[in-house]
């Protein structure tokens, strides 16, 4: 049994999904693992994790919609202003959503379902470089 | 220390919260492990698993109503309903609960609360045939 | 490779945020695991856990807030009302958290991002003695 780290950058370009799968899939094949437990965790409180259908992108777009109504930009509703509008939507956001995941490992593949993509989730308006920590223990 | 890999397949019947955790207690009782950790994933994006109360079925009702408020079924909402008017409010209430937990396990059991039951939660109004995937670590 | 567990208990005050950061990082600095991994698990329907930005309170004052507007004390909502017209409310806001977390160790600490604390939420009215179970796995 033995583990890895590993450290994940990556660049967002304002609100919405940005998918990971090809670059968390391609770290894991690299490691020698068959079996395991894969853990991602986003070292942020204003981005998170999703796991979401990879398949029709209006699926996205209804999402951010719907995480954009929920938790609107409206300057009355929210005590914490001093980071800019879309500070204290972003950490409710990143609340309803994952901060970390934990997907298995068999035949040194992800079990992801056939539709399944994971996403890192921006919640700022600006462009980011966001920091996702990986873990793998296995053998 | 070792590890197993289990691939669980639950039948639903439309929308709601079908309780799973007799079958994963069953499955961990039966891998000889008396300390480690279960993640359990859920391989699709319209079924999600959530922790919940298991004592009064009332509580699943509400719970199960207020998924269907926050994320109704109402064609003005989304642009993608090509799946049905079921299938974005699913994506939705999967992307609010969980696709994955992690338990620990001591003793050889999962380290529940005496009110706390795990349940695979059906977004579709039509049954379905989900698949968890079980992964064990310990010794 | 080793494993340890732990039961940690945390005195809540009402509904509200309850910082468990300096507790999680005191047991896993006694552990002696550089490189590891740590799942926090929470044995309550009516109390979850949430990482959230520990920097300005304010931001914990508008996320109570939000989850106090999105599932109301309301008794028209809700059949399950034997337990208090805050229970009901209580199982939503824990289904829209978290009961568990995993968080990967590098160096012996928490890989939390800078401005990232780790958040019991009770849900409750009334103080609460919770239970929160940690196992540690790693070398």
């Amino acid at each position: 049994m033995h583990q890895a780290l590993h450290s994940l950058h990556v660049a967002t370009h304002g609100k919405g999904l940005v998918e990971i799968t090809a670059q968390l899939s391609a770290w894991v094949a690299g490691q020698n693992i068959a079996t395991g437990l894969l853990t991602v965790f986003c070292r942020h409180t204003s981005a998170s994790l999703l796991i979401q259908e990879n398949a029709d992108p209006d699926v996205r777009t209804d999402l951010e919609a719907f995480f954009e109504e929920i938790a609107p930009e409206d300057g009355k509703r929210y005590i914490h202003r001093s980071e800019g509008l879309d500070d204290m939507p972003a950490h409710i956001r990143a609340a309803l959503s994952q901060t970390q995941l934990a997907m298995p490992i068999a035949s040194g593949r992800l079990v992801l379902g056939t539709w399944q993509g994971i996403y890192l989730f921006e919640h700022r308006r600006a462009p980011h470089r966001r920091e996702i920590v990986l873990h793998l223990l296995g053998e």
